[in-house]
């Protein structure tokens, strides 16, 4: 094993207690009642604390989008062929998918990433092919992955980001694609909050009340056959994960350890924060909820990380797309701290008494 | 009376049905699972039917901050001089204040309308000077402005948008500033929702316990003392309103007649859609709920509309700053129905079965 993931884990700091005080002295007199901007307040104050500077600047922003395919989809447990995940990635690389129009609103830029989609994709400059493998195996009959492949998936991402880092950076969200993903996201929702497979089981692209009792028992089987430890979160990813998982978790710790501020999105990023978490309890201060998906096991696990989500759409599309509006947000905050009139310079009168 | 408010609220037409099916067929279509965007789904329809155009456009936006002071801060309602709704009027102009920087973020113009400012405000090209009188009485000891002052508050507001439509207007929102005006809106509030004031009654920019408790008697011998008619809502608001409060109405009135979504803010705005839906029932389906502010009663009354909030950031800034964060969601909503591919230009495989 490279050294690429424990060295990465050993770069990411605590937040900065003191610009995030510095922030939150500064928010205190800008030309509103105190903390009558709430949420977009701390979230601006978070991001100092990410950036060490007590004004953050974002401007730099991307999507990662990360996609895989699953060999659990074997088990029927989704109403989409698994041809769609290529499919999509061809829709990304074109500009026409849901997270394309939604970055193009929000001027962040897209990486579209092959971790693993199962058939091979045609070349496109503005494809990142980072197969890991041609999907997954089928996770109800055996691991989905050897824990070789999950730690690759894991520095793939790591290394993704860094060359982001490289082109300029100040936030990254964190987006999937793959066919039957939250599956294995669902199972790893249930080992990691201990919660039963019913609880953390949805209904994915749509699906009816038989096939979600089929899907659950299908989570139920894939956590008996694999068995895997919570205390251990490679072990996890291999035995119940995925590819573009593993490359999210990768994305998410290899963006703290360069203090950039993380969007995790729906269900799959929020596996993947799942993951990154365990590995490294320290990353959770880099995280930002950028809305809570339909998925009822989402809501669940923003609950055990201790995440509020920004938005609450009813959104279930993954992609990115709630990561992107968040990112929207936290530019939005940062320029309020930023570019607010404090009461001194406005010439306005404070509180009373 | 002029026939200017009978005409508005006459030109004001039910939402096109046709378009709205026309745009849910196309949503139907979009390469993503149907109803996987849900809520910016709906928007899209809805803006579909506002509009009557099957895929609608949202390209100049605007927010129109109406600023007007209140003879109730003489019981001393508030935290804060009354001094402050001109110095912020000024903070605007000079583009310093919360809701200055969420346009620039959002790429709509904001539009400064003095209402009923307590005292004369400077001159500035920027700044549309359309005073009612030097703030309204205080409703405490009786009726806050005569029943002419309310049409004509309400008479500038349907000018005021009309003068944007004609300049290019797709959407906008509606801002207030005014020391004190969550008392009047509270009373509004509970007139027009039949809620008790205790109910409806907040802390506005942070009152003590023992300060809510006084304002919630604050509005209820407004009450007493003016007994409003539910059923007679320009009576409510020349008993119990506020100069911007009809103002707002008047743009949200004018607004629908010329089919332009209207974004409503927080209480101040809230309160001013209780007394335009009154006006025209018809005009609840032009409304668009940005968010949902921290004031009780804002929840109470959207509720009252059958509006659902967009966001829930805890804010309660008013000056249209939850507005426009829901014109930035309304926008992207209306690219995603425009620019996302369908399944047969993208080669994407439907739902199976």
């Amino acid at each position: 094993m490279s050294e690429l993931l424990p060295n990465t884990i050993g770069m990411i700091k605590p937040v900065d207690k003191e610009a995030m005080a510095q922030a939150q002295a500064r928010q205190d007199v800008l030309t509103k009642p105190q903390g009558s901007l709430d949420r977009l307040e701390q979230l601006s104050i978070q991001l100092a604390g990410i950036q060490g500077k007590p004004i953050p600047q974002i401007k730099h922003k991307a999507i990662i989008v990360m996609a895989g395919d699953h060999g659990v989809v074997a088990e029927k447990v989704g109403n989409y062929p698994q041809e769609v995940t290529a499919q999509m990635v061809y829709n990304f690389l074109r500009g026409g998918a849901g997270i394309n129009v939604i970055v193009r609103q929000v001027g962040a830029r897209v990486i579209v990433v092959d971790m693993g989609v199962a058939t091979e994709l045609e070349a496109n400059p503005r494809l990142l092919s980072r197969k890991v493998a041609l999907g997954t195996r089928n996770i109800a009959r055996g691991p989905a992955m050897t824990e070789e492949q999950a730690v690759k998936a894991i520095e793939v991402g790591i290394e993704i980001v860094r060359a982001e880092v490289a082109k300029g950076l100040d936030i990254v969200g964190a987006g999937d694609m793959g066919i039957g993903n939250t599956t294995p996201s669902a199972a790893i929702c249930a080992v990691m909050t201990k919660k039963p497979a019913a609880r953390v089981t949805g209904r994915g692209t749509g699906l009816t009340d038989e096939q979600l009792a089929h899907k659950v028992e299908v989570v139920k089987r894939a956590l008996e056959v694999n068995n895997p430890d919570p205390e251990k979160p490679l072990e996890v990813l291999a035995k119940v994960g995925g590819f573009e998982i593993g490359g999210l978790a990768g994305v998410m710790l290899g963006a703290a350890a360069h203090r950039i501020a993380v969007v995790i999105d729906g269900f799959i990023s929020g596996a993947a924060a799942l993951i990154a978490t365990a590995l490294s309890p320290g990353l959770r201060d880099y995280l930002i909820a950028g809305h809570v998906s339909a998925e009822p096991g989402h809501r669940l696990l923003l609950e055990h990380l201790g995440l509020k989500p920004l938005l609450d759409l009813g959104m279930r599309l993954g992609e990115g797309t709630g990561a992107a509006l968040g990112i929207f947000l936290a530019e939005t905050s940062a320029k309020i701290l930023a570019e607010m009139a404090t009461f001194a310079e406005a010439g306005v009168s404070e509180k009373e008494g």
